[in-house]
């Protein structure tokens, strides 16, 4: 079993990685190979098998080819430009996000071999005016470039699918919390920073108010969900290989509570409440409440409580 | 007010033209200029403003620039390569209905005058898993390569809108019928060829039982449409500027004893029912019940009944 991640210096990539290399095997078979590829050289990880570190520019077709020569049976595509640099950046973020998209999938169905393809989707396909709370059914109105661009690119993984050019999934991302690292210009960031840095003893500012709601997953579940997304059996997706993961909606005041409750009062403290209508106006377009049936049909999973993406931060990720 | 109607060589494309000289204005102001661009020469139009003709490939990005370069008003972006053939030659279908409408797109943006752009989509946007009837937050689920293109054109066209790129307009466009002229490679095309071949006096293949529900509109209503979709207030479209229009179901036996009522017994003998697996394949995807409130609220208009659609043609197509 061979396995591909482009976008594998990213924080999704790196955990995926990380929990590939001591699993071992995937879809009941020996993983052989496993080569990370990222704009800029992606950290390698320890693993029984050979992994790989490429140099990746996903808007350059011929590169896109020589990274999958080798022919992988399971290709992960997570690159993208987030959604606030693709808002900022129009340009780019159709260049990386669409373009991109479709050269990894056109170099896909070059190979001939119709491998697995898991594509990370957002729940930023989502916004505009439809009903409450969104099932698997309802249409994608994305209010941001980014979101439109996922969309499209979601409409071709389909089709792709389809005509047999590879088996593609495509799994629309909760906003993920609480991030590792350093803040990215995803117009989410606040999500994650309001609790990374306070829990690492840094301030932090949050842009809307407390009851602010908005639906969830941490980076453990995210991962474990990328692991299962190739695993799923084709004929189990039916006519749409795109949906959106399970998830919980919180509002940020009981996320703050549920921090309190892990990590006592002083974290709390250092939460700057400073409304910023740039964020809001994008932020305050994206959905809080979803009825992802499908993916949870399929066995995708969500996480307990709040506390939980606390805690997973704690053990997986705390810089003290 | 000057007007650029690219695929003004189609069907379509030559009853808009033939709708807007008589007209003579659109949005209350004079039309000055309408130019025809298609991928061969289109037919000029009798009218008291100038029209002018032009051979355009959407493909090539510099010739969409240089049929722009006179800054129209209003583009009507109707160009495409029809579903039976973007599913046979599914390379041809991505570069003309996908790039070539994202190079419309890019080309319309460049100008800087966001000048309003209307699309023609399809229903065929639809399929798959999803609740009957369709309402206007139904996701795209297109199993079609060529309903999948129109979906990623789609999307774009509603965020190039957002950022204010262009003032876009997406109609899904119910099946037309009956079409006029010699059949294409649409595998909807029975749907007009079992009347249209008949009203002639010349057999035609019906491939489907009467039995076979879909969803139509003639290219009468069809072009008061696509001029009212010009003349539609921006403000009042919404987050999403890709929409139904407005149709009729009918089952095929339905319609035949429609063209039995306006045109006597000797049409209906000239069908010859013979069921075709491929074609069947494509269309038994498609849906055929929509409830399209955002258009009707709009004011556009679906015909009364299928004997329209057969008097329409007797008026305005019929080659005796």
């Amino acid at each position: 079993m061979r396995i591909a991640i482009i976008g594998g210096g990213g924080m999704l990539g790196q955990k995926l990685a990380k929990a590939l290399a001591p699993r071992g095997q995937l879809r009941g078979k020996p993983i052989t190979h496993l080569a990370l590829a990222d704009i800029v050289d992606p950290t390698a990880v320890e693993a029984a098998f050979p992994v790989t570190t490429h140099r990746l520019d996903i808007t350059d077709r011929a590169a896109v080819d020589g990274f999958l020569a080798e022919r992988p049976d399971v290709i992960y595509h997570l690159a993208a430009i987030v959604s606030g640099q693709a808002e900022a950046e129009f340009d780019l973020g159709m260049k990386i996000n669409l373009m991109g998209s479709i050269n990894v999938f056109e170099a896909t169905r070059a190979l001939g071999t119709c491998p697995i393809l898991v594509f990370t989707s957002s729940i930023a396909v989502y916004g505009g005016e439809i009903p409450d709370p969104i099932e698997d059914w309802t249409c994608l109105n994305p209010q941001t470039s980014y979101g439109a661009q996922k969309a499209a690119a979601e409409m071709l993984l389909t089709d792709f699918s389809r005509k047999g050019f590879f088996d593609g999934r495509g799994l629309r991302l909760p906003t993920i919390s609480i991030r590792p690292g350093k803040p990215n210009k995803a117009a989410s960031g606040f999500m994650s920073s309001i609790f990374r840095e306070p829990l690492q003893g840094h301030e932090a500012i949050c842009p809307v108010g407390p009851d602010y709601p908005h639906w969830y997953l941490s980076p453990r579940r995210c991962v474990e969900n990328l692991v299962h997304a190739a695993e799923v059996q084709a004929a189990d997706l039916g006519q749409n290989r795109c949906f959106a993961l399970p998830g919980r909606t919180h509002r940020i005041g009981d996320m703050v509570e549920a921090m309190r409750r892990v990590a006592g009062d002083a974290p709390v403290g250092l939460i700057r409440w400073e409304p910023d209508p740039e964020i809001q106006k994008i932020v305050l377009g994206w959905k809080a409440n979803f009825n992802p049936r499908k993916a949870l049909r399929l066995g995708f999973v969500a996480d307990e409580s709040f506390e939980d993406n606390i805690r997973f931060f704690l053990e997986e990720d705390v810089e003290r």
